[in-house]
């Protein structure tokens, strides 16, 4: 897109990205910006913070009415749980700042916050501070969240190399059946231990979809390209679920549904190996494709053909939630 | 107001405090939690980090065809650097949330953007990441901002003692008059050259209205008591101008109009005198009162009679501005 003009989340995110970059860096603190799963600031000398925030709107990303207001309140710390999963760090604290519809406004707060409080207990983090407001407009909730990044550094997008193995944590596609989105499963544990156990040269969170986020890390890694094995996708039963109905294909969900939370990783094919070989406890692991040194994606489909997959997963500024 | 029935903003956030004191820290970084201006994680020897997160929507804290966007963005950022200031600590980093409304999203969010750079740059501010979103609802955003606290410590609420002087950094009221409240200047360098000369008991910047924002400070050190000067509070030239239209004397406007932004500070009295008589460079000072054991804030009128004041701030559940 011309300069002028940025349109979608990604082409508007990449205007701003631009702007900040051609800023020098004014805080000793800053190590990476915008365009990862979480920002990263080196506040000390073993201190390295992990930053997201993400806001969730009524009738975009959940209906309050239909799904409830802690689902919502799970929902909504649960994307940020999963984006510091998606650099491999430990969560610590989260602020939340909501505007209420007037019209029981104080009810509506407590429901959320159970929700949020049940998984920030779970996930060790404590909620330090927020902001209440209300209006007439629709449910809006921002969380954001800091964390902290084990003593083996963050894992960025940006560290694929060629000949390495494309793994993800589960099956895919159809997160939108009935209302499994809103039932985030952050993947918290799953990144320690695999961050733990062998070198994740990258690794981000399904929140667009497999062909989206995967794309994220082929750019960020200098524009590698990637194969993916359509036999050797995991798919969801709900992707299969909703090809009944919307006539796609489950492949077709698995590729490109947004918000399964599960980790894409990439990680040496040797390595790889071995973790399938002797699973770490508690990780279920798929290896779906492997990164190619020609730019593109592409998919190796169960005839053996090979085709080129368009990224079409979930834009944040296009779509809506049923 | 009984458990069961939060109403308000204050009323919200006291259950929610209430709820997290009672669960024990999960993170070993929390020092502080809901209650101050600002969070306080101690993320290292030498590191304490100041977290803030403000939400403003579109026709509760500004109205957007009316302001503009670059004025909403100053804002934006503007209020968390006054949060940070009443805490005198040194703004490092913040993250974005926007909910964009659909027609001209991305004009728009370049335009809030602009407002916030401008204002990043002078504070030395990275902008290091967000999440961008566009819906058919108005304009929503949130920043959260990430701050030092100085080697001093960050100055909390809660250390006002009976005897100390009660002072603020500019004129106070009127701030809706011609916009004011959206070109905040934030007190962030007269914060730090407070902190660096003296003692500082108590601070806060008063986002709600000095009745308001002193009964804080009251409150959170134990239930003490203020009395103000009449005669020695700063009224801003746009609290008279208010007056006119709306029949409120200036005075109640000096003490019950929220968004100036000022820095509000007790001091012990001797280094209050000391401030005073020798200003520190570019920090106007002025002594409007001081703390009483005996709980309640009062006012003495140019007259010299003594009378209750009733906190009547800017509630965020309630208010609009114009």
């Amino acid at each position: 897109m011309p300069e002028s003009e940025p349109t979608g989340e990604f082409g508007l995110i990449d205007w701003i990205r631009r702007r900040e970059r051609a800023r020098p860096a004014k805080s000793p603190w800053t190590k990476l910006g915008i365009g990862d799963d979480c920002a990263i600031l080196d506040v000390g000398p073993r201190s390295t913070l992990l930053v997201t925030t993400d806001m969730l709107m009524d009738g975009r990303h959940f209906r309050l009415e239909k799904d409830g207001a802690e689902s919502v309140g799970h929902k909504a710390l649960g994307v940020n749980l999963s984006d510091i999963a998606a650099m491999a760090g430990v969560p610590r604290a989260a602020v939340i700042a909501v505007a209420l519809p007037c019209s029981g406004a104080s009810g509506l707060a407590r429901r959320l916050y159970d929700g949020m409080a049940a998984l920030a207990e779970r996930f060790g983090v404590d909620l330090i501070g927020g902001d209440t407001n209300a209006w007439d407009g629709p449910l809006v909730l921002t969380v954001t969240l800091i964390g902290e990044a084990t003593a083996r550094g963050p894992v960025c997008r940006n560290g694929a190399r060629p000949g390495d193995s494309i793994l993800v944590t589960g099956p895919l596609g159809g997160s939108l059946h009935a209302g499994r989105h809103l039932r985030v499963e952050p993947r918290v544990a799953e990144a320690l231990a695999l961050h733990a156990a062998a070198p994740l040269h990258a690794l981000i969170d399904l929140s667009d979809g497999l062909s989206s986020d995967l794309s994220h890390i082929l750019v960020e890694s200098g524009g590698m390209g990637a194969i993916l094995d359509a036999s050797a996708i995991p798919i969801h039963p709900d992707a299969r679920e909703m090809s009944r109905v919307d006539g796609k294909t489950p492949l077709e969900h698995a590729l490109h549904d947004g918000e399964d939370f599960e980790l894409c990783a990439v990680v040496p094919t040797a390595e790889a190996a071995r973790l399938l070989a002797e699973p770490t406890k508690g990780v279920s692991l798929f290896r779906v494709g492997e990164i190619t040194e020609a730019p593109g994606l592409l998919l190796r489909t169960s005839a053996g053909e090979i085709q080129p997959i368009a990224p079409r997963g979930f834009d944040h500024l296009q779509n809506s939630v049923p």
